[in-house]
């Protein structure tokens, strides 16, 4: 039995606000109508926000969890007129207005659903115990695990060739997340761990990036993806575009490019690609007449209103909308509060009476960062690579982290990363059995 | 089949010392051989030094597990006569010199056996799962999980009794480990969250500390002992000493005074009781005649030495050795750092052919920390309480961290969770189907 819940006491009558996800989209719609005249309940089935954009830091033990997460009551204590529920959104009626958790059930005058994305394998969901994604804490705890584990086992291991797999790295896709992914590991590989074993050379690790497309960071001007390719093949990243995986193994991997394939060995395979909409977008399509994109996006009004239901709004990865030259936005952290404040400013006016322009997303710029003192920066106005954008890309991240202990903490271990090049959050935890040195070749004596 | 290697390349024939272990006994043995004329191995299962006496504010969120592990490789990679070997010791062959890993063996000239202790149950080992001990980064991830999930749960359940058992927390040994958990807990429940929640009261919070014998800090000053208690009690942690624990169920626990016994009911219940031994102390005492205590703790020689097997050496929690008044050395971590260092030293004195004193303990002192600002020291010479011993602890704790960059990182949380009184670091992370809240209860309309 699913019991209704009024949001809060509620005793003004104020409207109700139900924001679903604590993302950037939905954190930035929370913290604007802060303190203002409505009800907010922000639902998430995680007590605390993440900083994606630096999860690949996590994977490769330069972060910890912790330095990139803060805690949602925390960030929104100090507004009353906000309340945080942990739970997991099963449905929503938009005829009823009412968002259904597991348990219980509210109702909402206006709706802000910003449930972000999952990684998406293609059809091929067998893949992800073999090549695992990159979204939440516990999937860069598991990238993490892997990737040491794997210098572990090669440490280990005599035989040359199964050495080698250990020491090969492949990572899928070409985006910002695959790139900052090869960048990182290079450095690992080539400076972090360079005097760290007796049995084998780290520099003997190849690090291989699959892109299916002709170039990297495609959503970037091509100049730049040619700065990050040159970059990261100096780093020693072995780049291969126009190439399709076709298939997994747990030791290898189908590529093709044209009418050629080849087989790829590697321990590791990890997974940049594809994203997919929370199943919450489907919902929404259901229960109204929306449109959805090949990878589920919500096509929503100028005003980022889902079809037919002007109280609804969908904003951040899971929403489709197109800019003055007739592409799509997106899905990054940028657009995501942008949106989250646009929505948020327009419940306020039209509390007031106030009519409301259309969204628009100010490009402040992409930016990419390709290891330990390079990266990749598009302002429009102006591109930069190389030094100046890697400062760049350290201030905007630093920034944008929501609590000042966690900007203290994230530069004191990049200034040391730098410093010293060591990572210190290079912890091998969780299931100690899985991707251990299973293939042993037992006549290893040195 | 199992495979024999020789240690490192070894030209020189130096003489070659096994350490099995990298907590405090281990790395300071292993530091203090660094740069010496012999080849050391540090096995360990894991890739990292724990500093296991901060492992409570882990699982209290206010620190991250990276900030109180080192990666071992970076710890000892600037001595080059010191290989890192990552794997779990099956076995040792005391007459043949020799040390067993899963599929490779290594002979030795010196060992020194530094395996630490696991958490003990008494005999009951169906507790473990009801309630978890805090040994490891994984021990204290579950912990922090349901501690944070039940404020969680309190705050969705309308059912006044059943909000209770998710507010009730049970604390289980009031050693150092059960006095600084409650501490904690208390700060947490009382301060941190005070503010985070809409639907109940943090401040409805009841903790209990259980001991078995007639006061907590048994090993401390009986002084001290009444201090931390007084302090804890104004905190508002319920303390039971001269009380057992019969049994332990998921929702409840029973507990003996005397001949009298009752329930107590909540949802969360936390081991900080007993120590065993790791398996590796049975496999000593059956190969040779050394004697174990009731714990499996090892009966060493005055110079830390196995009965019959002078080329082996037992240091830190393993090693039973009773000091000049005929008490047995207890197992922290001041100990294991002063035997790891007396026995490198030992080797380099005997390659020498010099002679070596027996082992003697210097107590520099015990400290216990007791929520935000106080603490117990007991310096033998001085006892300090309150806020004096709260900064002694923190400057001693800040000291001991192995890395400079974790001592950093430390700092700056601690400060931040003084002046702001949150804890940054208290994710919900892992399995996220256990320890909900199951017990459902339908009415609850509010």
């Amino acid at each position: 039995m699913t019991v209704e819940k009024n949001m809060l006491t509620n005793k003004k009558e104020r409207p109700r606000v139900i924001i679903i996800g604590g993302g950037f989209g939905g954190l930035y719609a929370a913290q604007n109508l802060g303190r203002q005249n409505v009800e907010v309940l922000l639902i998430d089935k995680r007590n605390f926000h993440l900083f994606q954009p630096l999860l690949y830091q996590v994977a490769t033990g330069g972060l910890s969890p912790g330095d990139i997460a803060s805690p949602l009551r925390a960030v929104v204590s100090k507004y009353k007129n906000i309340r945080v529920v942990k739970g997991e959104v099963q449905n929503i009626d938009l005829a009823r207005k009412k968002v259904f958790l597991e348990n219980e059930a509210y109702s909402y005058d206006q709706l802000i659903v910003a449930a972000g994305a999952q990684h998406h394998y293609f059809g091929n969901d067998q893949w992800a115990p073999k090549a695992p994604g990159l979204k939440t804490i516990e999937d860069a705890l598991e990238m993490r695990r892997r990737i040491f584990q794997a210098f572990e086992n090669a440490e280990k291991e005599s035989d040359p060739q199964l050495r080698q797999a250990w020491l090969n790295f492949v990572i899928i896709g070409g985006g910002p997340t695959g790139v900052e992914l090869a960048g990182a590991l290079a450095e690992l590989a080539y400076e972090t761990l360079k005097n760290d074993f007796a049995a084998m050379d780290p520099s003997e690790t190849r690090i291989t990036l699959i892109e299916g497309a002709p170039r990297i960071l495609g959503s970037y001007p091509e100049q730049l993806s040619v700065k990050a390719q040159k970059t990261l093949e100096k780093l020693g990243v072995n780049i291969k575009t126009d190439s399709l995986v076709i298939d997994i193994d747990d030791n290898q991997l189908r590529v093709q490019q044209g009418d050629a394939s080849e087989t790829i060995r590697a321990k590791t395979i990890l997974w940049g690609a594809g994203v997919k909409m929370a199943g919450l977008a489907d919902i929404l399509a259901r229960e109204s007449d929306a449109v959805q994109d090949r990878t589920g996006r919500i096509h929503v009004s100028a005003n980022l209103q889902l079809e037919n239901y002007p109280e609804v709004f969908v904003i951040g990865d899971m929403a489709y909308l197109e800019d003055k030259n007739g592409e799509a936005l997106p899905g990054v952290a940028p657009v995501a509060m942008q949106q989250g404040k646009y929505v948020a400013k327009l419940i306020r006016r039209q509390l007031k009476g106030k009519p409301v322009k259309p969204f628009r997303y100010l490009n402040k710029g992409s930016l990419a960062v390709i290891g330990r003192n390079a990266a990749v920066a598009d302002f429009g106005f102006a591109h930069l690579a190389g030094w100046p954008a890697w400062l760049v890309w350290i201030f905007v991240h630093i920034a944008y982290l929501i609590e000042y202990e966690n900007r203290l903490l994230v530069l004191i271990q990049w200034a040391s990363n730098y410093l010293t090049r060591k990572k210190g959050a290079r912890l091998i935890t969780g299931d100690l059995t899985v991707h251990s040195s299973k293939e042993k070749d037992v006549s290893n004596v040195y």
